[in-house]
């Protein structure tokens, strides 16, 4: 029989080099398997006989002109004929096959790029060739999570900044690329870990109204309370394609879109769902995945806040300085203009901490709400005002005012309100958790510190970002002086269990230190 | 409702610190996950949410006392109801339950030891109570494959001598231990990568006819065309339990079983799993792998097999002697009485490589046939000889004869008899693949170099060892004459893509180098 018909006699898999293909009838299963591509094939496959697959469980699905890798799993029941494959639903969609419809199976060829975790585990240095070839192969699927795990910690310490260069290259290379015609296209971008730290969703609107171009992608919370993503989707919708992205910024001037649907850096995807897990976060990742997204999307201009703060991601100013300097390496030899802002990273932001928290402070910021927070306020004007400066239109000195006009004036809120219109409707119908607690000062005395991964733990507890009206409301800040009993925040939720636990944890450790 | 029942508001997890547990009643599927654990939950489940499942898949079950953790897929469909959990078949056997039996479920909660790869990554040494509590949750599969990677990564090349010393220590505690009643227990290893190199079966049983005990346990190929205990199998049963693998011993002195049913040792199981599909392999794992096994089988005095060559594992002195070291180090610090030998490793060893071809070399050499391949011979003659010399009732110089009196009065030829009878009859019919294709000499010569690799490449294309008939029969060594047109050797196979392949490979490169 032929190798390429795969009907009778069983195709080879792990120990053949390559072309070993059998066809396979997709039978679509009420199966989710999440992120992970895994496919189903019969004890008794025509194609791919399981004892072979003793090495390895990695296989090639080729249809519709598309290669995707998957894992294999074993049907031994009635659940699928030995001509079928089973998909469960993320795989059937990133096929885009209908059932019955034929697909080329074949073992998983090694692709030739994994030879750079060994250069890196053996202190080699990579050359852009390499690094290319990895950020493509990345962005196709092609290493399993043991293998990007693998280059990941590698290259954790033991990468130079030329390399996070090459990287950096290789994952723009490896997905879309926005063009926006010579127009002058600038973003802000914060390294997180500052709770309630949502200044994108003003600084943006200002920048629109100003007439500059932002198309601002960001990622969902894992580790954190909120991600500008989560707190931008509980006013409209987020998961918007490349195209209606690009439709929206035309309009409005600016977007603020999750990341996940459009294919700038797809690579840097890859990396972080399993940074994430890991909580792996080395400079050089943070300074590829950032910058690469940006220059992906068509930015000229970056503004990056770097929060400094004893439970920031930077604790002190000698790591801030290397990674701005890593920052201004890489972003300069691509030909993107940066200027790296140190910021206070102390506690919080604003007043609220999970996404309708969050976006309630925003909204309030961008009416000139008397009751608005003032730190948020401030923060956003100052940012928005190093953005602005980008225009050379506007003369030396003015831009801070500029913001500042553009936000009492109400244009900025008006330039929210358009972009809001047109994302289009939020899917949520997020309200703030009924379930309330206040944590109350122990004693009295002046706020000496706020623990910045203590208040985001309690959060995340009661419930956000998954539950969008959970949080937790901030009460005071460093330098208040309280009594004894004073409400310091209040915990926000309305599932019981979450909300209990959020409380009981909170009770351990608030996270507020006030001076005796 | 009570966070212990799970019963209708459904159960938060993975923001949970602990103990939030939800009962689900087993339904076992006809999946086959291999040896990753893996569940199924209805997408309405009573107990988990899936939408909480976002930031991690890993769950806890407990059922009869045993706690697994798991990755979990989402049924759509009518596969599950919203009060069961879905089974694939291991994890079904794992857990030892039957259908409808309850099992508590539990978002999975970080195992403490994890910390210990920030520490690595962080370029710290670990303590030996980091260690052993490493090698106890690598046991109980408490890391997920991509946690056993980013540790195996980040200690490679940066572990201590001290720091291999407990985790070997911590491997050896994490699993059962063999005690033989203060009897003298011998062992020999060879660390790999010499096709055809199958002298345990030749050692065993004339260490055995002498009267030591020598538990062997050994692999299966993963990498390489047959691992010992595949070439065992074609021979005898090799999958015995622990009380199956002492009866043996006790009965015949010796055994060659398979180590996957014992459980000696069990983190190296995992950590190898792991190694094997990156090709990662450190000295250091090595000797923590190696000498932990041997140690936990009750093995007192160990012959260690180096073999140096080009193509070998170690390619020169210098690495050999540094791993010789390290093996020393370790070993004498628990106890165990360690000879290294230094062996010659330019070249397959005996004439057949994959099972078939080498258990035939094997029982050639044990019934002293005139034909039998004199390098093997001799070289187990020469291991067995420094296993011998660890029985004090022996006089000085006289281990070598012994060794050779009893290969050659067939003593140790019954006494593999025995261990084959003791062990169970093969469950393998195998026989010598059908298919047979001749490499030839390309010009006339002395064959001045042959490559392992190349000629382990060759035997699996040929389908070894999964097909125990397929692989390489070796027909000239270095220093032969060779006309052109000669066999160097015979490729043989029985499934004819697996053999094409195999023949084809051999035409690119052949492996033999010959001096014109």
């Amino acid at each position: 029989m032929s190798a390429l018909t795969g009907k009778d006699d069983g195709l080879t898999a792990a120990s053949v080099p390559s072309g070993a293909v059998g066809v396979l009838k997709v039978r679509p299963l009420g199966l989710d398997s999440f992120r992970e591509n895994v496919v189903l094939l019969s004890r008794c496959s025509h194609v791919l006989r399981p004892e072979r697959l003793r090495g390895s469980r990695r296989v090639e699905l080729t249809a519709m002109g598309r290669t995707l890798l998957a894992t294999t799993m074993i049907a031994d029941g009635a659940l699928l004929e030995p001509d079928e494959i089973g998909l469960p639903q993320p795989l059937f969609r990133r096929l885009g096959v209908q059932a019955g419809d034929p697909v080329q199976l074949a073992p998983a060829r090694p692709p030739a790029s994994l030879a750079a975790i060994r250069a890196k585990v053996d202190g080699l240095a990579l050359d852009d060739t390499t690094l290319a070839a990895v950020a493509r192969d990345l962005a196709d699927h092609r290493w399993s999570d043991m293998e990007v795990t693998a280059f990941l910690v590698a290259c954790a310490r033991f990468m130079s900044p030329e390399e996070t260069l090459g990287l950096t290259r290789g994952m723009i290379a490896a997905g879309s690329r926005l063009r926006w015609d010579g127009r002058l296209v600038v973003d802000k971008h914060c390294i997180g870990g500052i709770p309630g730290n949502r200044t994108s969703l003003i600084v943006a609107p200002i920048v629109a109204a100003h007439g500059l171009l932002m198309p601002k992608t960001s990622s969902r919370a894992i580790t954190s309370p909120a991600g500008t993503a989560d707190t931008m989707e509980v006013l409209a919708r987020v998961d918007l394609s490349e195209e209606e992205m690009r439709r929206v910024v035309e309009t409005c001037g600016a977007c603020i879109v999750w990341g996940g649907r459009v294919n700038l850096s797809p690579a840097d995807d890859v990396l972080i769902s399993v940074e994430r897990p890991l909580s792996i976060d080395t400079p050089e990742q943070m300074v590829a995945s950032i910058l690469s997204k940006k220059i992906a999307a068509g930015v000229g201009r970056l503004v990056l806040d770097l929060p400094i703060g004893p439970s920031a991601k930077l604790r002190d100013s000698r790591a801030a300085l290397r990674l701005r300097k890593l920052f201004e390496f890489v972003a300069t030899n691509l030909g993107l203009e940066i200027e790296v802002i140190f910021t206070d990273g102390a506690q919080p932001i604003g007043r609220g901490v999970g996404p309708v928290l969050e976006a309630r402070d925003v909204m309030a910021v961008l009416a000139n709400h008397p009751a608005a927070p003032a730190d948020l306020r401030e923060k956003a004007i100052r940012l928005a005002a190093r953005v602005l400066d980008a225009d050379p239109d506007l003369p030396g000195g003015r831009a801070e005012a500029r913001a500042r006009e553009l936000l009492d004036s109400g244009a900025a809120r008006r330039s929210m309100d358009a972009i809001i219109e047109a994302q289009g409707a939020s899917p949520l119908t997020a309200v703030l958790g009924a379930l309330e607690h206040e944590v109350l000062a122990e004693r009295p005395g002046p706020v000496t510190a706020v623990d910045c991964l203590r208040i985001a733990n309690i959060a995340r507890l009661a419930g956000a970002p998954t539950d969008a009206g959970a949080g937790v409301e901030i009460l005071h800040r460093i330098g208040d002086v309280v009594r004894r009993g004073d409400p310091l925040y209040r915990i926000h939720g309305s599932d019981s269990s979450d909300f209990a636990f959020a409380v009981e944890a909170a009770g351990i450790d608030g996270g507020f230190r006030i001076a005796s």
